[in-house]
């Protein structure tokens, strides 16, 4: 990164002491007048803004928020923190601020770059995104009492108040849950559930959705024998629903007909971890020959919509919206400083929303 | 936007005038020691920055590339700019740059955030995307002395070799052209082209590599009957190929035959401007059972890889080097002065390539 004028380049044009620069800055009537005006030139003459670090980033002076731009992944869920950051920025800009992107190797470069962010002043705040547990990012912004906001919650002390973590997220539990109601609504028992296969928060609480919303249903089927999972992949969604076809335990609704309740052994729709893994299974039972077999994802991607798939929409502009609203109150045109978020609100968990399309519609 | 402090407030903060402020700045020796003194406290306290507009602009200090944020289309191929975005930032960061964004209502709106963010001397370039002809941004930023890239070509004025006028686009043209010739090479002839109703300067462009494409091949079949278009909508694309399909004008190759050459006045397979447009298309001849009529579409998004759609990519990787190279030459680590770009080039055309997946193979 190409540097901002520095106090030791002020010191070396005006050919002073460092220790002079800043007495100039902080004492000037203990600094004979030559020098003085010596080291108020080279401050001109370099564009070295005195203080900018420490006092902007008290002042909250650079209007600018921080985020780190992942790589883009291949998946089409991938385009959940691209929408995310369009709605920051929209909302970031309602009042007053932009947003500044830097990519980063790691979690540990990205510190780095918080760092440099920091010494340059050139953000009031950060968002974070793709949290994990024990997130050393986390750690690192509190210690420096630098003002963030983490888009995913720190799982397993969800109900701590502690007003220096601010988090916004997205329920999915709550959004599963209503695919699952959804399916359960239209007559179906035997709803299976797509996921992932290692264990995340963000994948746990989906499933748990799908969970509740059987149990609470009382339909007498046993979960395990309901549950599957593919790598976040198209191919691989497809491939494993192609294999259950292939074994007998797939789709049993054929074309046209609508299945009949508790219907032997056999899968009668099916709930999704995502929308990559949703679109794979879609292929799968319909080019079986099962063009009624509900499916529904999650994420609501472009595809979603443009393939007619039923998928939880995870509401990203009020999750946009909270995220500024924690970092500078409900009408504030400030970052507030970390921590200062007196008895408002230190997070916000968004409940999504399903969009029922073709894909799980039984009859159409 | 919360300003950064003025001289205003430097003087208000001092009690002097602006121009006292402006000559402890520029000229120390012709104030009193007393009211020098004063002005420096209030600009070290308020965190004034001196002459930082002019500047940081010219010395390019402040490492950040501006750039307008367009809202999300809900199309599939509204994600090509957020992937140029993600280029971009990658490109910069290896120079050491940052990414601004912003959103704007409008073109003039647009303008009036790259006033601010030149009076805050918060950008050292500015990039700008969705150019049109006679682009106003463009005139404004050439007198405002900004430095800046265009992506999208000054359509009518490619060949112009102003320096002070720098662009990049991508010749999709040679792309259509490529999967033109894929498809020829197949033995097919009634080739038929989906673009975009209204006459655009991209529309146009790729519209002409299947002309040309086809004009070379001597078929002798009549393009302007196999010239079809649909507004930039799965939905819209798929009803105008259905609407094919019903007047016998559509696919003519069924399940598992390879089509004649020639034959009769149906359509054998199908270019199309953008993967929105092929995705409807696919699914309208997929859907009327012929799987294997082959389509290609444009932009090899997301989408086109895991729907197994053949598709032209735009390499925006080499789309963003090429714009980071265009505002800081071919090593630099800062962006250069408007206009100063020597003898090195002035626009890049970025030749995109043909993916080919499942969807224009004949047989599979």
């Amino acid at each position: 990164m190409a540097a901002l004028p520095t106090v030791d380049d002020v010191a070396r044009l005006a050919q002073v002491s460092r220790q002079t620069v800043s007495n100039v800055l902080n004492s000037p009537d203990i600094v004979r007048p030559g020098t003085r005006d010596r080291v108020l030139r080279a401050i001109g003459e370099l564009g070295y803004r005195p203080h900018a670090s420490a006092r902007r980033l008290r002042a909250g002076t650079s209007s600018t928020i921080g985020i780190r731009l992942h790589p883009m992944r291949n998946g089409i869920s991938g385009s959940v923190l691209d929408r995310y950051l369009h709605a920051l920025t929209e909302a970031a800009d309602a009042r007053g601020m932009r947003v500044s992107l830097f990519v980063a190797d790691d979690v540990d470069d990205e510190i780095r770059h918080y760092e440099r962010l920091r010494d340059g002043a050139d953000v009031d705040a950060i968002v974070l995104t793709a949290t994990e547990y024990d997130d050393p990012r986390i750690a690192w912004l509190a210690r420096e009492r630098i003002p963030f906001v983490a888009f995913g919650r720190p799982w397993g002390a969800e109900t701590d108040d502690d007003p220096t973590r601010l988090w916004v997220d997205v329920d999915g539990q709550a959004g599963v849950h209503q695919a699952t109601r959804h399916l359960l609504g239209r007559g179906l028992t035997r709803i299976g559930y797509l996921g992932w296969p290692a264990g995340s928060g963000t994948g746990d609480d989906r499933r748990r959705g799908w969970e509740t919303a059987m149990a609470d249903a009382d339909t007498g089927v046993d979960l395990t024998r309901l549950t599957f999972t593919a790598e976040d992949v198209v191919a691989d969604a497809r491939a494993s629903i192609e294999a259950l076809v292939r074994d007998g335990v797939g789709p049993s609704t054929g074309s046209g007909h609508r299945p009949s309740t508790g219907s032997g052994h056999r899968l009668e729709g099916l709930v999704c971890a995502s929308d990559s893994l949703a679109l794979g299974a879609m292929m799968a039972v319909r080019e079986a020959g099962f063009p009624h077999f509900p499916v529904i994802g999650f994420d609501n991607t472009p595809v979603a919509s443009a393939v007619g798939l039923s998928s939880v929409d995870q509401r990203l502009g009020d999750v946009a919206d909270a995220t500024v609203e924690l970092l500078m109150g409900a009408t504030g045109s400030r970052v507030r400083p970390h921590g200062d978020v007196g008895d408002g609100p230190r997070h916000r968990l968004v409940t999504p929303e399903l969009v029922v399309r073709r894909s799980s519609h039984l009859a159409e």
